[in-house]
């Protein structure tokens, strides 16, 4: 496992993300690495993260399979072109769609496993299978369609942001 | 349209929910009504919501889509027993499974608008589509199963929280 986590290369400019970005300090700031072929991030939900008492809300979990799935989609596209992630240029991928189902309640008050894996690649297009577990139980299975960051986008960015590194995104 | 909003009747110990619990002062406390035929609630993401500057992140659009749904499948149950949602017994929802489609960037600094509608109802089961606008223009479109709490899941309510209408879950 690498020291900093896929979202640690992301680019300043598109760091801001409440599920991810490392510049957002309201925000959830998860942290994502390889773990062989699969993508694992560790989350300790806050306690007031909860659905009905001792359990987390839905909504959580939906934030962390859609940002642990763009990042190992990221991630992934760095791996298909035998890259490191702090080599330009930079990959940022967005969420199509998203898709979760709830297996069982996933108990508040202990760290949450997030796991990846790549499921399908076509063409830009990623599809990552993701889990999330408490205690090692399956508690919530997910699929995220993440795309890279399309360049309309990357135009939209708010002129009042500073973009320090527009060649990098 | 209602003053009360369909979350202002979930009982007290089913009221905790991050996204839409009145008794959760860090959470979103989104707020749903009936208009006609249809469920909306407006909600105004906060600065650090963000996804990309200017835009919102999109876990807080599933979870605006997932407690939404919820509340609309809820309100839907009283509706088919033509019952007033101050009455007893009372409904509460838990998502099954959750879909989004996220098809165009959401901006950020403005209320949006989300909009619910029965699809289909199979037994207990409800399924919910969802829709989130900016400006009215259709920037999510989500769907939500949603099923009635399992008394299961009522019977794991934390003892340490106070069950002051047991009769009512």
């Amino acid at each position: 496992m690498n020291a900093k986590a896929f979202q640690d290369f992301y680019p300043d400019d598109v760091s801001h993300c409440y599920g991810c970005g490392k510049l957002n300090q309201h925000g959830l700031q998860i942290k994502s690495h390889w773990d062989g072929e699969e993508s694992v991030a560790i989350f300790e939900p806050k306690p007031y993260h909860i659905a009905i008492p001792g359990y987390v809300y839905g909504g959580l979990i939906a934030s962390l399979i859609d940002c642990h799935g763009t990042g190992t989609a990221a991630a992934a596209a760095y791996k298909a072109e035998n890259r490191e992630m702090d080599t330009l240029p930079a990959f940022r991928f967005v969420t199509a769609s998203l898709h979760v189902d709830y297996l069982a309640p996933t108990p508040l008050g202990i760290p949450l496993e997030i796991r990846g894996k790549i499921k399908e690649i076509k063409g830009r297009k990623m599809i990552v299978s993701v889990q999330v577990m408490a205690n090692k139980k399956i508690c919530a299975q997910g699929e995220v369609i993440a795309l890279p960051m399309p360049e309309k986008m990357k135009s939209m960015l708010s002129p009042s942001q500073p973009e320090k590194k527009p060649d990098k995104v």
